[in-house]
């Protein structure tokens, strides 16, 4: 992998970049969609490649390991064929999944025992299982095996999941190393920073995770029930340390604004639920703020969905119409909100890069993101 | 509209034909997808228009009428701005739904009484209401009122309610002429044949059917349990009496072999929930036979969907993948699997077409009939 600083904006700590591995070029900043179980829920990959557009999607280990399973996807030849998706894929580590089962899980030093959410069974996720699970699912970027903490967080709690984090992150260095890729490309390691919201630990993260010298690192545990200004915060703290000639990746964040922020403090990859999972439930993003299709003052606007026409969606079917599908429960209002959505992302941040190259980000930042907070 | 007689077939009664409306040319034998509430379920109207590729779709009255209703229908120009779909659009009565909500509706001379599904109000349905509904939706095809009898019927059951449709028939013909086209098309009229599954009372339905002059007809009733047999002896014997210059329409039919056997009796057009239903349950038809997706044994198969190749779904995705969306619950797969099995229903009639103007459809659809027959 390799990674190109292509400008750096003048006003803010915004950059724009080019990633380069086996599978193409990634210009950041990139937000990537999420394909949890080798899916971005109801979208044909045709769309999401012709009209969605992104390079790089992103899948969940933890989801991949309990369905398909590992048997599956190495004979498959790795998830990119398993999928018909020859663009780039990121997988996180399941560290965030296995926090999140809260109640069916426990952390140790060795690892994580969790019981899955499908039949109930347990399953053991180390650094080591999961550099192994990750190999066989073949994404090109793979995450470190860390553990998210909640919001708020015990400063003693912080502290010591952090150290562990980072005893992990050795852990998989180490392994990764003995396990060879199972497929014709080169798989990169990025590590996290944790620290949650503290900023002498994010600091000390944000330090121990450069010196591990990898190609590109992130940043975990923010997005997690914390007020914005705290999040910003920290992504400033720890961009001011994570090295400059490598891309940042902020962990599952966020909104449109949280995006635009977090660029401006010098964050290159993105990744959320958010425009797929709020898509599903008729929330719609737009550069002029958030629209609840399901609202009855929709229901005789005969007007486009977005007069932006971004992607196709946009411009064939009316507020009417989409109104109407959600009513029904028709599963194509699902379907039409999560293209317009991810279409809208992909345009922000594929914006964001062109304004950062012509030079006028921070400007047109700011006024996107007073914009964008509208509802309409 | 018009209706040409492209060829005759020599070995079976099968026709090809040409329907003409304000709405473009519809080529005959026809399968018309079944979009229930100005939605064919989880396909996109451009991957409707462009890959399943019908001249013409099916829209419920019923449906339509309870969401969005008819005040909003009106204020969009009609059912086709509305959804987005510049092609020719059929709809149902409404009989046929309301026939089936069996426990919540009242059948008198007047008219039906039913409880919506939706909210459990009350509504009620005339020929005459049914008209102006139709007018309202705007489809280039509208149905007469008639009741569906179940199967198996009392003669007397089904020989007062032949009469019954019989004179519902002639309140459409009446009022319809009362009430004038609300947008800048025609729409044309098609009656409908009744009298279950006795020969003697399908010839005279038939007759008053054929009689009343309608530019194309309908046979319903039929596909509601009984024996293949039985239908396609229906079939027969109502093929005969209607006018062999006006298409004819068999409703709710049915199984892509249903459907061969059915053409080769001289039927022109049909509708049916089960290939978009069916793919909804995993359940694939194909030339070779069917297959279950959901099935243990396609999870390691990595050949395409159906090599065949007619919709892009067939060769871009693998059995194993289709059935990992299938396992996991991913809404993709039941999309996958309805324009899979569209675009297999289309080909189907448009291939037969090709076969009855080559002079080689009674050869070809024997052998289909037989391999469609296997299980995959």
């Amino acid at each position: 992998m390799e990674f190109t600083l292509v400008q750096k904006d003048l006003g803010s700590k915004a950059r724009a970049g080019e990633i380069t591995t086996d599978h193409g070029k990634i210009q950041t900043p990139i937000f990537m969609p999420v394909g949890t179980v080798a899916s971005v829920k109801g979208v044909h990959q045709r769309e999401l490649r012709d009209d969605i557009n992104p390079d790089i999607i992103l899948g969940n280990t933890y989801h991949l390991y309990l369905r398909p399973g590992t048997g599956i996807l190495e004979k498959a030849g790795g998830l990119h064929k398993f999928m018909g998706w020859d663009r780039n894929i990121l997988t996180d580590s399941g560290g965030y999944q296995v926090y999140s089962l809260s109640a069916n899980r426990k952390i140790k030093e060795e690892g994580v025992k969790f019981k899955s959410h499908i039949d109930g069974s347990y399953h053991f996720f180390s650094p080591e299982s999961v550099m192994e699970i990750q190999r066989t699912i073949g994404a090109d970027i793979i995450m470190a095996f860390d553990e998210c903490t909640p919001y708020p967080c015990d400063y003693n709690y912080a502290k010591r999941s952090m150290h562990m984090t980072h005893r992990w992150l050795d852990r998989c260095i180490t392994h990764l190393n003995k396990v060879p890729e199972k497929y014709d490309y080169k798989q990169t390691l990025f590590p996290i920073v944790q620290g949650s919201t503290y900023t002498d630990l994010r600091k000390q993260s944000a330090e121990y995770i450069a010196n591990a010298g990898a190609l590109g690192n992130a940043i975990g545990g923010l997005s997690v029930g914390e007020p914005a200004e705290e999040m910003y915060a920290m992504t400033d703290v720890v961009c001011e340390i994570l090295p400059e000639d490598k891309p940042r990746y902020l962990m599952g964040v966020g909104t449109p604004i949280n995006i635009l922020e977090n660029i401006a403090l010098g964050v290159d990859m993105f990744d959320c639920v958010m425009p797929t999972r709020n898509a599903r439930n008729g929330m719609l993003f737009t550069s002029q703020g958030t629209i609840n299709i399901k609202n009855k003052k929709w229901e005789d606007d005969f007007s486009p969905i977005d007069p932006a026409g971004i992607t196709f969606v946009d411009t064939e079917y009316s507020k009417a119409y989409l109104r109407h599908l959600f009513a029904a429960n028709e599963y194509l209002g699902k379907q039409i909100a999560t293209i317009h959505n991810l279409g809208f992302y992909l345009w922000l941040t594929r914006t964001a890069r062109e304004k950062i190259v012509e030079g006028t980000f921070t400007e047109w930042k700011n006024r996107m993101v007073k914009q964008m907070d509208n509802r309409l």
